[in-house]
């Protein structure tokens, strides 16, 4: 690896920490790590470098840790972190009104365009998001002051303005930024005002490298920069000219820490949680899905195909139950409020028609409880992943790591995470209602072989990209080429 | 020209024919001519050449006279005719089914994705849409026989599958298919089912060359196309590889016929519907729109923005009439029912909240009144063309050749018409509700020598690429190239 000899130190920005500390119940102050390998491998490759992570104060207590950077241990792990107290209304604009509102559905397809978006108050809102972005510019700036080690590895959509502010800051920084959602293509992403696009688009081409989850979206985001005066875009080598730099347009698939995950399901609650969800199953088969309850995971759809299935396959009715795990998500936008309670009322529609004494065709919760998420993960006999459009979705890479009932994956091919692991999935057009509805059938019926045959594929396909070399990777192509 | 001197012949098809008959009231047949310069243009190529037109029946006496050519004398035209008689429900399937309620909603982008679409009986639909593109093959290879001399202008949506299966009974033919919508990009195209896709696009493929409105329909449909296995893509040349073939995509942006429509205009009900529009005005300034009642037009938004202006510049109110002239459009389709009833609602109620005795704000109607539009066009101060995204948009050319009071358009980004006539219009990003008030409010306060500047500026536009171009361009790249 080029590079490892030079004392480099890497600095992350992201919105969400790798930590964040709330006040318990007696008064004590308790560290709450973020899940998932994500952070394990960004931590990582912060630690020992005297790098940091800067993130958006979370809790009250963050904001009492805000401005200045401090250590965290969490086992063996070391890293500091730096929080930015933002105060509420701007903080709302950002996060609510662009972020969640504007660039998540710009991004996923989610607008309903005979109707909206409207944008009242965009350039508000936008203003907000501005001066965010111009926030974490100042605090990424100043930590990594003027030496030529530091790499910056800004994170997703919240902070896509910072590698242009940052390279005027630091003309010499080698800074990348990486995409976890999908990236529209040009006439989606032509619903944003002009100023908007542009403003976005120089903001992003600041780095020298940008990160994207799937060829698709990186195909996207360089035919959008063809839209851009003044960027020259080779699509074929992924490479954008702009303002006498080449920024690379790169693919990293990221993924899961599969031994941190075994270690998180190793826990009592786990199992206390796999015992209840078994006693409600009573026997018949698991059909399970885990989601944020979010437009883009496309929960509704999911119902209605379950409903199609015992519809025109009575002999199902009783075998199998559909647990659907939900956590709640964006509840203070009414888009996604109003979609929560769709697919609540959809549920409980579809269990007055088919429920019988004994036998509740859908298990759908909604809360916080990663605990029982696992076990449900444990336990599926079909895990449903049919977003109408991920960035890469996570659930399918964890689902077989700990599945123990030779599980088959339905998997949307609208998923970032259909390029590795589609071919050991039961694929569908997650707009396919009646498709979804023979998947799940397939599935079900699918025989034992080849059952153990595809979840085999599909943990090899996992082990094979672990999350460390999706930090390596761009570390390394930070390295390569220069100006 | 080359190969004007080669005895060629045209043969034109697509789903509405250039004519129509009807029987009238007192038993008489009368024949009804399609409007626009589009009819103009394909029958002057047509004529003269011994080559026809192939579209569906329409109307019980079309039925009729189905199944073998026949003449038609329009004036100093002369051309011929083939309808195709389809069994209703075949064609309830192929119009309705699928290319109004699925390819009209992929092209332009109309899904409320969460939500829709669900694609219920989508199969058993394509399976006509595909018969009736057959019934028009089989049509077109008995009327071109084998002749090296017939050229195939298939046209639109509707006969995307026509290319390819025309191309198997005649391997040797000489075949174009124009998009006269725009083209959806990899993501929105995705929604459809991949045997869909596929389909569709080796059908187009079967052409020659194909054309569309604007570069970016083009550019959406290479990249389309680089996902299709087989196809090799070449996308700043626009050249598909496929089944040892070079298929050439073009842009032949459509137009008016400027001459013919000032002749409309002349006819003595234009004059008496002018004089009804100015009474019903009372002397208020015209604000305009004329559109069929279609998600894609963008009507509610435009409703919503004049609202907007009446709330914030009170001065405004008895200034502006707003006169939305609406023809209705595929109302037996619910989405379409839906929508019209949504915008007639928003009108009522904007009339409620800011009508007073002698001015009503908004004048809206829903008919087909071809005269009506054009005294419309005639008297216009500001036309509002502000679709969500749309191939081309005729009424942004047809209104400038008319008006008479050097009215000021205001037009999409995002329609075709915006690359030729963008620079003499005041642009709207169409989801911008507050920025399209803006908008109406620049266009009415605009000064009296800028208006004129820029409605000539229109005109030339439109002038300089008339409609035959259109035509001619397409015939010429057939003769270019070869295989």
């Amino acid at each position: 690896m080029p590079g490892t000899s030079d004392p480099r130190r890497v600095l992350i920005a992201s919105n969400r920490g790798p930590i964040s500390f709330v006040r318990g119940e007696e008064g004590h102050v308790v560290a709450k790590r973020g899940q998932g390998g994500l952070v394990t491998a960004l931590t990582g490759a912060v630690q020992g470098t005297g790098g940091l992570w800067i993130a958006s104060a979370m809790s009250e207590e963050d904001r009492s840790k805000a401005g200045k950077r401090f250590d965290v241990d969490v086992g063996a792990t070391r890293y500091s972190v730096r929080y930015l107290a933002i105060d509420p209304p701007t903080y709302a604009g950002f996060y609510d009104g662009i972020s969640n509102r504007v660039l998540w559905f710009v991004h996923h397809l989610l607008w309903d365009l005979p109707r909206a978006p409207i944008f009242r108050g965009l350039a508000r809102d936008w203003d907000r998001y501005r001066s965010v972005n111009q926030a974490f510019t100042r605090a990424l700036a100043e930590e990594g002051g003027t030496s030529d080690s530091t790499r910056y590895l800004v994170q997703d959509y919240h902070l896509t303005l910072v590698p242009a502010m940052l390279r005027r800051a630091r003309p010499n920084a080698r800074i990348s930024h990486f995409s976890h959602i999908p990236f529209a293509g040009p006439d989606y992403f032509a619903i944003l005002p002009e100023w908007a696009r542009q403003e976005m688009l120089a903001g992003l081409l600041g780095a020298d490298v940008l990160g994207f989850q799937a060829p698709a979206w990186a195909a996207n985001f360089l035919m959008c920069c063809r839209t851009l005066s003044g960027a020259k875009v080779d699509l074929r080598r992924g490479l954008v000219r702009w303002q006498d730099r080449d920024v690379r347009v790169r693919v990293y698939p990221i993924s899961i820490d599969p031994e941190g995950l075994r270690v998180e399901a190793a826990a009592p609650e786990v199992a206390r949680a796999r015992k209840e969800m078994l006693r409600i199953a009573g026997g018949a088969r698991l059909l399970v899905r885990v989601d944020r309850a979010e437009l883009s995971k496309n929960i509704l759809r999911g119902l209605l195909a379950f409903e199609a299935l015992l519809e025109s396959q009575p002999a199902r009715r009783r075998e199998v139950t559909f647990v659907a795990h939900l956590s709640p998500s964006r509840q203070r936008i009414r888009e996604y409020r109003d979609y929560t309670n769709e697919c609540v009322g959809a549920a409980e529609r579809i269990n007055r028609r088919f429920g019988r004494a004994g036998w509740t065709p859908i298990r759908l919760t909604m809360k916080d409880d990663y605990a029982r998420a696992l076990a449900a993960y444990q336990l599926y006999d079909v895990l449903l992943v049919n977003p109408v459009m991920d960035g890469m979705n996570l659930v399918a890479k964890e689902g077989p790591v700990l599945n123990e009932r030779d599980g088959v994956l339905i998997l949307s091919e609208t998923a970032g995470a259909f390029t590795e692991l589609g071919a050991h999935a039961v694929p569908v057009n997650p707009f396919d209602v009646e498709g979804t509805a023979r998947a799940i059938g397939v599935a079900l019926d699918m025989d034992p072989v080849e059952r153990q045959r595809r979840l085999r594929g599909l943990r090899t396909a996992v082990v094979r990209n672990p999350i460390e070399r999706w930090v390596e990777a761009q570390l390394e192509d930070l390295e390569v080429g220069g100006r």
